[in-house]
């Protein structure tokens, strides 16, 4: 089994804040060690890749287990209802394909505690 | 001094989103300890409180320092321009309290850690 992981953001219109997510999914990728592949990103919308090609760039480069993780802190119609239906669109195309949906991130357990590294940080 | 951890969050037309945003800030304010008086969420939009309203609701329970810690994946418009021109007023209307404002969580150097978690917890 050759696993991908793929961090999908939403994108934005500010070219800086992609930028921000593909260099996120860089410190992802040193830090991954041998689980994955390949660590990519993609995005729902306003930037490049899509998760579509994002998905097919994986498959490309050997993948036939993908772990699509959203970069997303709520449960709103982008993670409950548009991920997933592209997911199941590459389903679709790709039958040979293990695709697998994560957790988005605000779902974590650990976020709580994050916030409150955060505001310690900040020496408030 | 007597300070306030006041989470902002953008707000969503789906309530179920911005619930979240205060189950999560319950969560913080059970592990935050006494280090906060209080930890409460605000909105940039769509939601309330507003972040004026809830930097007031800190300071009519006691708060002299306010952190506040936004709640937000990157550093777009809303983390760059609009969150600190609403804190510009706040200091304005408030001049005898400091405060201060947070990096926004997805600045956070555990974020890379917290996305391999998530997709280990997901057994791929």
């Amino acid at each position: 089994m050759t696993q991908a992981l793929l961090i999908v953001a939403h994108g934005s219109r500010r070219e800086a804040s992609n930028q921000e997510v593909r260099q996120l999914t860089e410190r992802v990728r040193v830090r991954a060690g041998p689980l994955y592949s390949e660590v990519a990103c993609a995005f729902l919308e306003l930037a490049e890749p899509s998760i579509l090609e994002g998905i097919h760039n994986c498959i490309a480069n050997g993948a036939d287990h993908l772990l699509v993780l959203p970069y997303f802190l709520s449960a709103g119609r982008h993670v409950s209802q548009d991920i997933p239906k592209i997911l199941a669109r590459a389903r679709e195309i790709y039958p040979g394909v293990v695709i697998d949906l994560a957790p988005y991130l605000g779902a974590a357990d650990a976020i709580p505690e994050l916030l409150l590294t955060v505001a310690e940080q900040q020496g408030c």
